[in-house]
């Protein structure tokens, strides 16, 4: 049977179970708040909040409002969540109060508890060695700490998961793009026969996609570096000592080892999470990268037999329970369905970002939930792509041969000698006769054989003119 | 440290840990799909496949294709995972094949090494007792079991969490309807003072919407009811019995207690899942309404001085680490980020939606997912909502007198009799000089004193005239 | 040079164009709002109001608060408007204000002055034979006319040009999958070889999406019907007199031919329009059912030699200003664009949705014309598609029959004879060696080649087992 | 009646209105494409053609493959194009295909016919002198030349629309921050009081939103810099002469004043256009910012009776139609509704994006048509709402200062005297009995009298400790 202790707050007592560090807040917040599976607070905010409450706690006793021993408390307990020693003691939803107060109250009053029990007391019993409220959350308030925690979380997992994820796949196809430099075969415009290229042409084009996406991401960092900690409540820094914000994200950049700063504009911090719908602009835009990658991998590599089957990817696990030796494209689906989500959780951050009233935005749990959750399946799709598939892909050369050789299109190359015109002619009437064009092109008397030979060279149909 | 068994699958020997019933495919799954959190695959859509499994037994055991002991062991196992017995054997994510085929090999190869084991064998030894392909799968394929399961799960959620939870606080609503029906207010049209109603007026638009809402959800559930169970790999039916089709769906019907019945075209059961897409549009369409109510009631209850304050909500918990004594309309909050997300969730179906190619939609587990998602998430948001927030929602009633009162619009009442023009006179006139209608109104010589009292009467002006 | 004459309302003077029948309000609107191109409020939604107009004068005379020869002006105008005379006269944008009520003033004004007109005055001289407010708008406010002038404008859309359009296409598709029932085909799952099925079987799942579309279309007409007119300023029909609402209703019904009817709750019909989300969800799902069968026509069409192949498509247009000869299944992309578009204004409308305040949801004008533009995008592009494409689809019968020989998969029907491992391993080993399913089936000796080809033939696995 | 003359195509004859300039190819698309109103595809991507059309011809004729006469005859046209001379000749809409290629041909054909007319000829007779296909297309394929055009018509419509709109707003409300920085007033946080902060404050919180959203606009720029042109028919640049890509970029940038350069990668120019998602992302972007602003201030400026009150905005025209001296914010509805119009638009343009397949995208003209419009209405918009509402708005001081004293946060003050527990204690005292915080706090014996009133000065509170 669960025991329980009794915890207090300002509207009363609660019974809490025995066994948890947290207090009357948390276990409000846990009852009144049921909705959909417990804990779903990304524990990456809550780690968030550990690196922001023990650069509060240095920054209030450097500026003489904490005492060294408190001080010293919060930052052991800090220390202790960062190294996920406390991790079953977050238990509240993303689906609670938009600021994230009681998120932000659970770790206050989860550190106050663990360091009662620290300075050597008994959780529940004396006056608490630290208050959740007066030392804690001292020169805070969850306006500023809730954004300043998920600013440190997104960036830490867009830099940690996201950046190294896309980029180790686009090494993977820019490797990929080199060594298919010579492949010459069929290009295809609206899905139909078009003049040739290489397949590493191809996929340089994928590398490219990939670097403006890269690009486009980093330019995001700049805003999400700024942190809202220090404009407490409505973003004046009212009880805040002079210098705090400054100092405070200095710690955080000392503690995380990223560039963070203080936001030039605390009001903007509290209000508006436009950094967060911009750095999510950013991921969306690597969705549609991704997306338009993985569908042309997995139709050039459709078949085998019937598709068309120019490129071959691993076989990584039986494809069907009913069709004997099947093996499908299947991480080509993973990512192309991560990208469905990270376009619909665009929409969900969109929404959200908009909503903010006066002081505050309080949409701030679910945006936070929607950028790590697109930030952490980018990037982990694009490991998985990467090692599953990507980087075994070989070119089917037999069979890119045969469709390069069979194409209409090659007549294109005649524009410039015979004009558009009979050019067109000789690829309708080659179409029409299921014939070549060569034989074509000769009967209708526009080339001969040794003009045809010398013009219609695939291998030459690859870039501009000489 | 982990022991391993052996098992295999028609690529060959795959290390699995031995206190674990899955197998080959599932353990080459969880290798090769590492995005995001383990075990996203939503249980429920596992105990669809639960129900779906045990049918396929009884009726491939009835049309003469499965030996009755063998029916009997799968439905044994099928009863254990759906009472929950299993959670821990469905260790796959979400971001898999886009047709679900390890998870429904997942499934297949629990029921298989589960069964061995209740047959009194070894797992790992001897001759499988039932194979998880021929036997398990017998008549069925990823591609027809999957939709069979995700329409069981949705179809599930929908009935017993989104409609209850949407139906209790509509009851709510509309008993709050009744109550405040004679509390005249102050109307509001482009958040500017406008005629009078009551405030049960405004609960009853809320009754409608959760009504229409309802409507539209239910209006959904046919299509949701047919199942792509005999459609096999491309919805043909290829490999089972004649009339398996009807009766599998008769039997999930009798397991369920839900009335599914087999689809009528199985090819579109299994390239499109416009049905997933029709549900999710009106969860949709209720987040659009709940975002309204909920908005509605957190502007009537804002203040408490220095707001609109016409309504009072519980208090359920301090609203601020640092602003003592305040209290904040967190279930409102809660609710219009379930309501964002719900719209996020909406395009990302709906992306899935579209991307379907030739024979199979594989965008399966990401469709399922969110639409299990919404569908809790409303369920929910509503349910918490009703209990923390609308049951014990309160007319601040001397509030809404005095709002009331100094409502310039009351001149409406005078267009019938003295006109538009020299009504707004009066109304412009008040408004410039701070001044009541009822002076203006006499002093502009429009209506003696005692005609403005008998035509200008809040309690008169809602309704059409008598 | 221009020349303007003088109009006024409740705010002072105006100068209007001097040909223009339009007042001193719209010319407001017109400076106030110059938002993209000038009179981008769709037509619809003016020929609505000219119906209501009518309606409401019909119903005020009946109901004896208006002269019967202010109704016959009115009504005259009226007719006028829904004959396309006066298309110029409204010139207002959508970015205008939320509730639309300057193009309901927009129609009061220009119906008041043509009126004067009519009865022989000269517009802007002497009193107004008829009140743009006192008579024109009488029993009205711009709060129920402009969502019932929407209603009008998006029933008449979705009734006579999407569900005709849509109707047309399945016509067509229905009429090709019964024409191609015996066309047995490659079926093709992940992009990838799988069992036959027939052509007709594929066109038949188009058709049953189409189906289930229309019907979700159809079940949101009821919502639709529902008018608001008769709630005036809030919803509570201040300043009708009894019975209006009922009656304007029926008049409408009568001129439009439409079972248009009364709103059950005016509140609702003001603050929420929940009923433009519902249609328009269902025009999302007509979206993501028409990009999927335009996908797979494309993808059926490619090539002409170096894709898919199987189906022929007329070639409407030269399809490139390069490549001589080229056709591009050019309505697949139009149609593809327009179901994007139609997913973008789904969020559009859901946002707008989303936003009421109170008595009053302001975000009428952009979702009408998003509603409206999508309904007649989805029909006009049906028809196109239907008339210049999909009339004109034929099967490539010696290119189906190739790839469907070539394929693996067929091995499927031997595992009901030999069980999924040993039909596994013939078909690896087939893959591996480049040889067909026959010589490998017979040399690993699991079958003879009589079995082979009793067991495996293409034109008996298109169904279940007999 | 319409007269035609006879145009032929590769395809060939079609009859053209004799008093058109377009040709064969433009008058199939018209007759093939009937979706929506006639002519919808953007003016401006038409300008973006006439610059490309006029940079190639010199391009081609400075690398020596076209005659100076001819150049010379195409600069002509091009330049009368980009005077609005020929705006009458682009009949076709969005819904083409998705390459654009009839709309490049539009081009090519109206500049060879009115090229024939400028030689004196009659168009329609004797051979033409300037071929459309093979003089005007020149080293250009619509592949190419379309994301060219759009290229520059939304760089164009960015930096001379949207960000100079922006910008208008954004400095205006820069002027009002600085105006109204010692109007202290009530902040809110949840909608509910919370401890002061200025006026002034508040609008700098907006300023540093659309500063952040014009930087991350103008961030996007580069790629959009970035054109196409050279890439030809798949990306290759085929049939274009040596460092004709460089070449024509640069008199494209000549020719427009901006910084275009040729693409780093023609493939992806050509297959994706990641360009307009990441421009279009920042202008979603925008939206969000812009939302939350429109939103505060119309609630700000709610009432004026029986709302917030705090702000006045101007009254540009009558509110209503049924109310007499109604006062809307119409300018923020108008913004609002222009939001949710770019919300919906991104998802268009990130479906689009998704969906390129091998060397081509084929949503081009939609997904310009979006960026395009939702340039505009952002720019025009800003502009709007500048002029007609920002720039008039005026504090209410009375309403600002009376509720500003009322508020029972200015108790935060006291949490670092007494601490936050006995500070809620005084806050909830006073909520329960109606009384005021001195009232309470001297009654409880937290402070003194004199305490309080040096303690809890609004003035004090809008900024760090000293």
């Amino acid at each position: 049977m669960t025991k329980y202790r009794i915890e207090k707050d300002t509207m009363g007592q609660v019974e809490v179970p025995a066994d948890k560090y947290w207090g009357a807040q948390t276990e409000r917040s846990r009852n009144n708040f049921k909705i959909g599976p417990a804990a779903s607070m990304p524990l990456e905010v809550v780690y968030g909040f550990a690196y922001l409450k023990k650069a509060a706690a240095y920054t209030n006793a450097e500026l003489g409002v904490l005492a060294a021993e408190k001080r010293d408390l919060i930052a052991q307990v800090c220390d202790e969540i960062l190294e996920g020693k406390h991790d079953d003691q977050f238990p509240l939803v993303i689906w609670q109060t938009g600021s994230g107060t009681q998120s932000n109250m659970n770790v206050n009053e989860v550190i106050a508890n663990r360091a009662h029990e620290i300075a050597g007391k008994v959780i529940g019993e004396g006056e608490k060695t630290i208050q959740p409220n007066d030392d804690v959350n001292k020169s805070q308030s969850s306006n500023d700490t809730f954004p300043t925690g998920m600013h440190i979380a997104a960036y830490k997992k867009v830099v940690e998961v996201t950046i190294p994820g896309v980029e180790q796949l686009r090494d993977t196809l820019q490797a990929k793009a080199e060594a298919f430099k010579d492949v010459v075969k069929i290009g295809r415009t609206h899905l139909m026969d078009a003049t040739p290229l290489t397949l590493g042409q191809e996929f340089s084009g994928y590398v490219a996609q990939l670097n403006f996406g890269l690009n486009a991401l980093k330019n995001t960092l700049a805003h999400l570096a700024q942190l809202a900690l220090g404009g407490t409540a409505v973003g004046t820094g009212l009880n805040t000592p002079a210098g705090y914000d400054v100092l405070v994200a200095k710690y955080i950049a000392e503690f995380t080892g990223l560039p963070f700063i203080t936001a030039e504009n605390k009001f903007e911090a509290l209000a508006a999470h436009d950094a967060l719908v911009e750095t999510h602009g950013a991921l969306k835009q690597l969705a549609v990268s991704l997306n338009k990658i993985a569908n042309d991998i997995r139709l050039m590599a459709s078949g085998p037999r019937s598709g068309i089957g120019e490129i071959i990817i691993p076989a990584n696990e039986p494809g069907s329970s009913i069709m004997p030796g099947k093996v499908n494209p299947t991480q080509a689906e993973a990512m192309t369905m991560v990208c469905a989500q990270v376009m619909g959780n665009d929409v969900a951050v969109t929404v959200g970002g908009t909503q903010g009233h006066y002081e505050l935005n309080v949409f701030k749990p679910m945006m936070a939930a929607n950028v790590l959750q697109s930030a952490q399946l980018i990037g982990d799709a694009c490991v998985s792509f990467d090692v599953n598939c990507a980087a075994g892909i070989e070119p089917n050369q037999t069979r890119i041969t045969e469709l390069l050789n069979n194409s209409l299109m090659l007549v294109t190359a005649l524009n410039t000698k015979i004009g558009y015109y009979k050019a067109a002619e000789i690829a309708n009437t080659a179409h029409a006769n299921g014939t070549t064009l060569k034989e074509e092109a000769v009967r209708l008397g526009y080339v001969t054989p040794e003009q045809y030979d010398e013009w219609v060279k695939p291998e030459d149909m690859i870039g501009s003119l000489k």
